[in-house]
């Protein structure tokens, strides 16, 4: 088999989409910075799950957490410049469903 | 746990493009109608996946299979107007990958 041609650069991107709840979690933290509990129940996701999301999106610098010194401690999570710069990528993709998408079970 | 808020379309749309190899598969037909094997070459999938991948984006009508009478018989995949309408999303993930991905391990 050949070398592939696909632009190792784009593989990474859909790698990186393609994991379940990722391209979610951005689509919701682009409405604002918001806490845990509400990413958590606007998703639908467990939150053992949505833990380890927010780490990796920590890591790969597209998620920001932030510690609010109150009393109680306020936790919140926002995108970065690296995943606001995703918008594109997530409106597209929404534009694209609401035109092509059906709702009934596929 | 509340009703999720996310629109079931959008979910949708991000499952369809999460399965591993399919955003590659419509990124390489971007170019045009292909054989199997062209496509097999360009991403470097295997001939199992890639025919499953394809069997999968014919039943959601993304993708045309169109076969040409010649002796031997030759078979081409193409998209279809909903498959061409993902161009968009295609490009956004690209030009966003270009400007954010590493090239490095990550």
């Amino acid at each position: 088999m050949k070398e592939p041609t696909i632009c190792p650069k784009f593989e990474k991107a859909i790698s990186l989409l393609s994991q379940r709840w990722t391209a979610l979690v951005i689509y919701q933290l682009l409405s604002g910075p918001q806490r845990f509990s509400e990413i958590q129940s606007a998703i639908g996701i467990s939150g053992k799950v949505l833990s380890e999301r927010l780490k990796e999106l920590e890591e790969k610098e597209i998620v920001n957490r932030e510690v609010i010194p109150k009393t109680p401690v306020v936790i919140t999570y926002s995108l970065t410049e690296k995943g606001r710069s995703m918008e594109p990528i997530i409106r597209t993709i929404e534009s694209w469903s609401s035109k092509w998408v059906p709702l009934e079970t596929e």
